[in-house]
């Protein structure tokens, strides 16, 4: 028997999923491929690191996912090892290799240190559920430490630096000190937790930088009168994991680096390149892509994405946010239905639907179409009830919507358990 | 400033935390000791480990729980590497020691595999918070593992096999084949989930041998006509992770072996025994008890739950169960208040309040005060009520109720994600 026409997509993100989801009544196997058996809502991983959520409210099992959605769609767990081209297979660390008719890279962005000295050994990302967890780990074991030893104040423990003004910097400062002064200040009544410093460092003269200037100075003003020291026009020059260096010379003690200042494309687009050379990337490493979001000379290969170098009319890169790669799923999707229909259908267009970072309790900022600009409480109620409504899966929603209520009411955190993810970084 | 009488408790589980809130209102300073920075709900490892609870549905952060009970309470995180019961000083693996004018030892038990060989290299534990995500994220695995090679399924792959069939072993084995054949199989569409296999396999002519033959015999008759492979009157003999041989001489290809055989008396009581000699302890390894739960000839040092070699009236050491520790720890906090108050308490004395194991959805036995004896629905109603009840902490009690009811309704298990707590053992 002849095997149907089958279309691999690497990559159960915001992309994938919406790009299995306009697949929907086209009569072709799918496979989606993924490194972790379940969905990651990558938005709020940092309430997870800061111990507002629980890991499992913002994660959700794939083959949940696709079961609900029905049609033929198999799941496969795995990492890529390697892509073969021209022989039409994906290869596997784990299990057979597997051939397929179309391929959709939607396998999203890694953290990215450009050789800062230090960082990569010793600060810690937030692009995943492994990194939240063992962040919030890491930041709870800080206070444990110094409720034995003092003196550990003095040497910069309760020191937390920040680097990178975008929204995940400005969402997990505003998160820490929120943690710090409603939760912490009563789990720890003898320790003077105020003396805990969050540390915002950006490099840019301005929090936000893809906000209005505006949006960006209330951002800053919040933060700051929430006790975040911002510093603006200066970035991490390096790190030996027990003092940050700046690159205006300063030094500060610390306890825990945070890096949110870059990302750059799976580790996937080296593996394009392999093959198609390095013209196959942009300059910051992700595929370049024709108006179909097609690989050029590989119709059959598709791009979507934190991964795609797709780009907007004035031929700037999309920013790689989840809108773009929803949009470019919902895309490729409607190609592939369309070319087995016989049919054309036009280019990759995106549509800004705008964008929102939170500061915490009563305030976060939105820039939505058409000038619609929030900021303060109806920012923040905008930003919880989409996110509520983004959020995949019902009953996560529900155990979301309890923890926040729960939060919000009590100013308690429940999820901050000390589990033993990753060991923590000195 | 001299410091007030210090009271150290070691161990934040049922018991520790009884006795730190039966010493409300008593003017001592309590410190709370734990290698953890959460209690843990031990009765529902199992719906953890079987996916139908989140981790942190079953865990509260002890700061929490003693700080709304208000008082001088301090918290410690650390794990006791040795005791001088002379200088009557507590040693960490990281910080100063501690001294103490009263000792509370509630450092419960952990798993014991009585030299079984491959047991202690190979099997899967249920004692603990790592354990029961450890044992999820393999039992997941697996199916994943089978999903891309078929025949893994011959070689074993989706055989569970269970040592013990004490309640632990018995819920594990219920929770286990309501996973696979309720939610897996509508995961894994295309793969015959009902070749999974769980054995249950223990020693005794009975399962829950604690409980009336009566209630055992529904017990191993509901687990059957679930699926369960109950196998009595046979013990592991030992396992290589690949095969496990029963005592018998018969053979089990594997995949997870998980050993709920036995306990043992925390690591604590052999460093009591370095001090006081071996006849310090029982000979399960617990640490010997006076009628006033304190240790012979050291009156200042209290041992209480599965940790203390508590007796009966008759003699006979008392079961390592919850409510033991529960009415221990009440106990102790009311002699040391009495000798605060220079007034005379009387001994301790266990009262049995019944017990519960539940097989699955519509189906527990329960074994309370009074021969009362239930079974089938009205047992798992009751054995909802208590859990709930008993729940530490509020919210945990909402967010249970939220898994539990969505589960209830949909057959579906949204916390089945594969996290890297730890590596598959093969």
């Amino acid at each position: 028997m002849e095997r149907r026409h089958r279309v691999v997509v690497v990559g159960a993100g915001f992309g994938g999923l919406a790009l299995v989801k306009s697949l929907e009544g086209v009569p072709v196997d799918v496979v989606l491929v993924d490194s972790n058996n379940f969905h990651t809502f990558q938005p709020l991983l940092y309430q997870v690191a800061t111990a507002g959520l629980d890991g499992d409210d913002i994660a959700h099992p794939v083959r949940g996912i696709v079961a609900r959605q029905g049609g033929d769609i198999d799941v496969r767990l795995g990492t890529v090892t390697s892509l073969d081209l021209d022989r039409r297979t994906v290869h596997f660390d784990d299990g057979p290799p597997l051939e397929y008719d179309e391929l959709v890279l939607a396998a999203g962005a890694v953290t990215a240190t450009y050789g800062v000295p230090g960082v990569a050994e010793h600060a810690f990302g937030l692009k995943n559920l492994a990194d939240a967890l063992g962040l919030r780990a890491h930041v709870l074991h800080q206070f444990e430490r110094v409720a034995v030893d003092r003196s550990l104040i003095d040497e910069g423990v309760l020191n937390f630096v920040i680097a990178g003004g975008g929204p995940t910097g400005v969402e997990l400062a505003g998160g820490l000190v929120e943690l710090f002064d409603r939760v912490l200040v009563k789990d720890f009544p003898t320790l003077d937790v105020r003396r805990a410093r969050v540390v915002l460092v950006e490099p840019a003269d301005r929090l936000l930088s893809t906000f209005s200037p505006r949006l960006s100075g209330m951002a800053r003003r919040t933060l700051a009168g929430r006790g975040v020291e911002v510093v603006l026009g200066v970035g991490v020059a390096g790190t030996d994991g027990k003092v940050v260096e700046l690159t205006d010379g300063s030094r500060v003690p610390v306890g825990t680096l945070v890096w949110t200042a870059g990302i750059t494309a799976s580790p996937l687009a080296r593996q394009v390149a392999e093959q198609l050379g390095d013209d196959a990337l942009t300059r910051g490493g992700r595929i370049v892509v024709g108006p179909q979001l097609t690989v050029p000379g590989h119709d059959e290969v598709f791009v979507i994405g934190d991964l795609a170098g797709s780009t907007d009319d004035a031929g700037d890169l999309l920013p790689q946010v989840a809108p773009v790669a929803m949009q470019g799923g919902a895309f490729v999707g409607e190609v592939i239905r369309a070319r087995r229909d016989g049919v054309e259908v036009g280019w990759f267009r995106y549509r800004d639907k705008g964008s929102m970072a939170t500061i915490g309790r009563h305030a976060a900022v939105a820039q939505l179409p058409g000038g619609i600009r929030l900021s303060g409480t109806p920012g923040w109620l905008a930003w919880l009830g989409l996110h509520l409504v983004m959020l995949v899966g019902f009953r996560n929603r529900v155990n979301v919507l309890v923890n926040w209520a729960w939060n919000y009411l009590t100013y308690d955190r429940a999820s901050r358990l000390i589990v033993g993810e990753s060991p923590p970084k000195e």
